[in-house]
């Protein structure tokens, strides 16, 4: 096995955020379910849009979060995604190069606009996302060069891939390619409702050792193993996978190792703004931790403290400099 | 005179700020003025995008803000501005609508992109623009309907109108309708540059009484009366319009009627932010004061309030509701 000239490889739904303000009752009289992300076409989008109050655009997408904060920490990385040569592709693409990420996925000439959500953000600072895929769901098996694989320590994969066919199966490839090269694969579950349309596949995922990390908060824990008993769960969890994080909001995370679990408690935070990318960048911190061969509790304090950074304004995208943050924490940078 | 069925008509610009956190030395590498705003052409924007960090597109534009602000108080609003019909047009209209602004001026199909603010925050809170001006240098006198002018209380304009010259135009007509029809005409100076741009026409503009109403900070008003001598030019302008207000940072504003100085505060922060809209917000406040009929120092204490809203998160549309705010500190809305 060759030294990896990348840390962590993201492959994830390239995705800009609309994000806007909202009141509760907009989300109940849009049958929109809080805190989910739900899929939507066109059509729903254009209505969405027209319906929702001034919004701010900036770069999102669940794996995309979580490789600008590890390239913001200072990790060496890249990612895979798709999309459209359009506005919205052209400031994705921006955003996560000059964050420092090798980002090299040809953007598609036609077909699909750059996939985009619309994420409302109620005063509770909970966000419920509505996503058109768009071009996104073109991101197929010839878009993943075995090479920027193999040459990363870490690939790092969402559970939203399930959603468009073909990205599935560039997971796939992207998995053997990685087990070929000695590497190892990490997954987010990504939502509760996205476990709950791939439950069985994830859980396969896991069994197989396709991947060899999971991350979950609660809810799709309970999700995936269809029940409300947390320890019973956190148990099946520790049977099923070689390490998993399941985060917990306030409460502070669980690391699950075969021989132990280690709960680390959440990072202090002034004031909640907006949710949006807490576990994507809980899972950027405890890569990072990884990376830098962190036991397992000081990754998770990193990832707590990139957690807290991102709840405390608008947006998933780190604004404060991660690695600055850990250095005044005296964490491992 | 017929009474108005809007508060206040806004005029101006209609940009979008792609804004990005900054240090201090790229603004010094790109030879940018700290605290400005720069005209820059289209391979001037394409090279500032390709340096800039991860960005943050948000609508902006001064006179844009100011009526969005009034708007958020409650007031009844209209914009006048050209966009394209493209990504950040529809993305400026439909944040200017969604805010419960009538905005109907009808954008170009072809011709230069909408404008564009590519705004660097530093560190300090401190905000410097450079703007792509594109589509909105075609705003010309067709564009301004007298029927909308007339039937506005105030007709608010931003100095930036003197750079697009068909747009100064547009500017000297809608404040010939609005004269004519008994209505009161606001003018902010926009920037000291601006000023340096256009200081005896502003000049002009007052001492002609083709605006009553002049918004300048500190750095303005030394800029138009070149002088660094702050009450000699505060006595200046007090010979020179009927009403103007000038904001000090921290330090609170000054309204200068024809017969009295007005101090007023600065509202207290918890933390600055970006200073983008500070000036543009805290004219939103001082008109909506205006048009309640309030005094000047409650008119100003409303503007004090938008602006501190406004410095504490990035961008410069108000995020939390203005009117929400003045009612919780006992001011009129």
């Amino acid at each position: 096995m060759t030294s990896a000239t990348h840390d962590v490889l993201g492959i994830g739904n390239a995705i800009v955020d609309i994000m806007a303000r909202t009141e509760d009752d907009f989300l109940v009289a849009h049958g929109m379910a809080k805190g989910s992300m739900s899929l939507i076409d066109e059509d729903g989008a254009r209505k969405i849009y027209a319906a929702m109050g001034a919004a701010v655009e900036i770069s999102g997408g669940s794996a995309a979060n979580t490789i600008a904060g590890l390239a913001d920490f200072g990790a060496r990385t890249a990612f895979i995604g798709k999309v459209k040569d359009d506005h919205l592709g052209r400031a994705f693409s921006h955003d996560i190069r000059a964050t420092g990420v090798a980002f090299d996925t040809p953007p598609a000439a036609d077909g699909p606009a750059t996939a985009c959500c619309y994420v409302l953000v109620t005063p509770d600072g909970e966000r419920t996302m509505n996503t058109y895929l768009g071009a996104a769901q073109n991101l197929a098996p010839v878009d993943i060069d075995p090479a920027q694989v193999e040459a990363a320590r870490f690939t790092y994969l969402e559970g939203y891939l399930w959603d468009p066919p073909q990205a599935k199966e560039a997971f796939l490839k992207a998995s053997a390619v990685a087990h070929g090269a000695g590497r190892e694969v990490a997954l987010t579950l990504s939502d509760s409702f996205c476990v709950d349309r791939y439950r069985d596949e994830f859980i396969d995922l896991m069994r197989t050792a396709t991947v060899d990390l999971v991350f979950a908060n609660e809810a799709e824990l309970h999700s995936l193993y269809q029940t409300s008993d947390f320890d019973g769960a956190l148990q099946q969890l520790q049977k099923d996978v070689k390490l998993a994080v399941v985060t917990r909001s306030e409460k502070g995370c669980i690391v699950v190792a075969p021989n132990k679990l280690t709960p680390v408690p959440a990072a202090p935070i002034k004031e909640l703004v907006d949710t949006t990318g807490a576990g994507d960048l809980f899972a950027a911190g405890f890569l990072f931790g990884l990376v830098r061969n962190a036991d397992h509790a000081t990754a998770a304090q990193l990832g707590a403290l990139a957690a807290a950074e991102v709840i405390q304004h608008l947006g998933a995208r780190p604004q404060a400099s991660l690695k600055a943050l850990a250095q005044a924490e005296g964490l491992p940078v």
